[in-house]
């Protein structure tokens, strides 16, 4: 019954989102979200953004958020948009920058989102396949194309570009806007922030939703040059002006202004990673090196699939992609301390008793 | 400097909404926004979402702000959309329904925004021209077309269609999709959200923004058969899952719940442009009768765009479009009792100064 459907919509396969149940006690590893909480100075900000003038329409270009990641980051803040979450702004990259019959480039492993966008837009694709061990490699991307997109870190494989590899792929596609979608940044690996005054075709993508424990506020941000800027704008100006809620804009401001609690976390996630790998390790496991606040393992004997179903049955999500080359890893969001002890358990009883 | 840009974006031109200023005494009369803040009730609710669930991604279906809108509306659940602004849910609406080559029909004056839409996406589109006294003709959308969109009361006339006229569009279009967009009707005119369990072709959208004084918290809903719905879940899960963040459906729900305070302000709103009405016409303007929280005006002799000038110089900003058959009108939002006294003292002494 979809007679009224668009022929784009009716040939669609949406990008599905890691579960959100809504069961009371369960350990939730499956969406790559922070285990601790907004700071509390965030909290308070949001608060106080909460009066009466929630009845005017936001500020459409966000110029406060943007001064504070000028601040921080050290680029103007002509060349910073904020968006409704990265994927937000990843969907207005597609409009900006590629029209139907362009080709771009992304790795055949990486975030399936990439993939979901084009299909929308009628933008073509080629996948360059990462190496044996999950490396991107970058002399690939330096074929003919309209654009690439590369998560660094990237997902769900947990492995980072060096920053000089990712500059000798920008410079050798100067004919193409290079997207670097850094949602991981913050937990490991080299930000491309620095080279975006060298290169005119380098936007950096960042999310709030990992490291700055705010998926629920839906904030995203790229940077770049004017130019790529003034395109984004452009598209959203095309579909909604205000894209970022008063309370929105409240909150990533204080996020972007208290370095303090963030490092903290951020230094916790990092050790919790780092126990964890090696657990998991001497238990036999083979765990990716991570730059990113999950892991991506996988067991000797024990299919994914089936650990996946196991660990499910005990209420511990994690991810598991039923897709080539991965279908025999988890990705596992890195909890806190406790809750990273209660899926070790578990994982190890599943294959002890699995033998 | 745009060699980066898309085809598309090249040649666009986005939609420009009104000033927002941020100067400090002015009176904004220029965006439609609900002079009065919103319920008490709903700033608690929202900042009693201020927690540290904020680190989790929040309910991507909006599932509870769907049983509070289904509750008031009388529509189950699941026949509810719930986006990022009732502007977000237009574009979607686009793409789940409209193909490039598609000819979608809107009225010559309307909100300026379904052409933008229909641009960036690569939809064909035809006005039809409103009357003589800026009325729908009902019986001109009855040709051949793939969609149509009707703001209804319509913007910036400010005019409303009865629910006979609109049910005759509705029913001899059943080939497509009819829209309307309902973004004032609280403020007047009869909703077609009756007619949705009649007709499967039948897409109603609702704003925030306007009626409940939440511009600047960004709510939109879509109400229609469940194919209609399902589409536009589609298009949402190929650009962003997450759209409507936790504060923003937590503010909506109580939103939809305090019809005291709401049916209050409604009341306050409509009282004043009655009287407003009245006293420009004795002073010789010409007033559209208005089922809006606006008013369209023009005078004898004076050219609206002197007077929106003047009322600028005056820090009293209202809207005026450079458009065909309404560049002598403006377009007035109706503020509290006292702006409109400012507004009407102001626009009394220009014509005086100007004789």
């Amino acid at each position: 019954m979809n007679k009224y459907w668009s022929e784009t919509i009716k040939g669609i396969t949406p990008y599905v989102p890691g579960e959100q149940p809504r069961a009371g006690r369960l350990v939730k590893l499956n969406t790559n979200e922070n285990p601790y909480p907004p700071s509390p100075e965030v909290l308070e900000a949001m608060k106080a953004a909460v009066t009466d003038k929630l009845r005017l329409y936001p500020d459409p270009n966000c110029s406060r958020l943007r001064e504070a990641a000028s601040r921080l980051y050290g680029i103007p803040a002509e060349q910073i948009f904020a968006g409704n979450g990265s994927d937000e702004i990843l969907a207005f990259c597609f409009k900006a920058f590629f029209d139907p019959g362009d080709t771009i480039l992304f790795p055949d492993i990486t975030y399936n989102f990439y993939e979901v966008y084009a299909d929308l837009f009628g933008v073509s694709y080629r996948t360059v396949p990462l190496t044996e061990n999950f490396e991107v490699s970058a002399s690939e991307f330096s074929s003919d194309n309209d654009g690439i997109i590369l998560a660094n870190p990237n997902a769900p494989t947990g492995k980072t570009l060096s920053l000089e590899d990712l500059e000798t792929l920008i410079q050798s596609n100067r004919q193409a806007v290079v997207i670097i979608d850094e949602a991981y940044i913050d937990f490991g690996g080299e930000s491309s922030i620095g080279l975006i005054p060298k290169y005119d075709n380098l936007l950096v993508i960042r999310t709030f939703s990992k490291s700055r424990s705010l998926a629920g506020l839906r904030i995203g941000l790229a940077m770049g040059n004017r130019s790529l800027i003034e395109a984004l704008i452009r598209v959203r100006d095309c579909i909604n002006c205000f894209t970022v809620d008063w309370i929105a804009q409240a909150g990533a401001i204080a996020s972007l202004e208290d370095t303090g609690t963030f490092s903290h976390y951020i230094g916790r996630i990092t050790a919790t990673r780092g126990r964890m790998t090696e657990y998991l390790r001497d238990a036999d496991f083979h765990v990716i090196d991570s730059s990113t606040n999950f892991l991506m393992m996988s067991h000797p004997f024990l299919r994914a699939k089936a650990l996946y179903e196991a660990l499910r049955e005990k209420n511990i999500f994690v991810r598991y992609f039923p897709k080539p080359r991965i279908d025999n890893y988890l990705r596992v969001t890195i909890g806190t301390d406790e809750e990273m002890d209660i899926f070790y358990d578990a994982i190890l009883d599943i294959v002890k008793n699995t033998h």
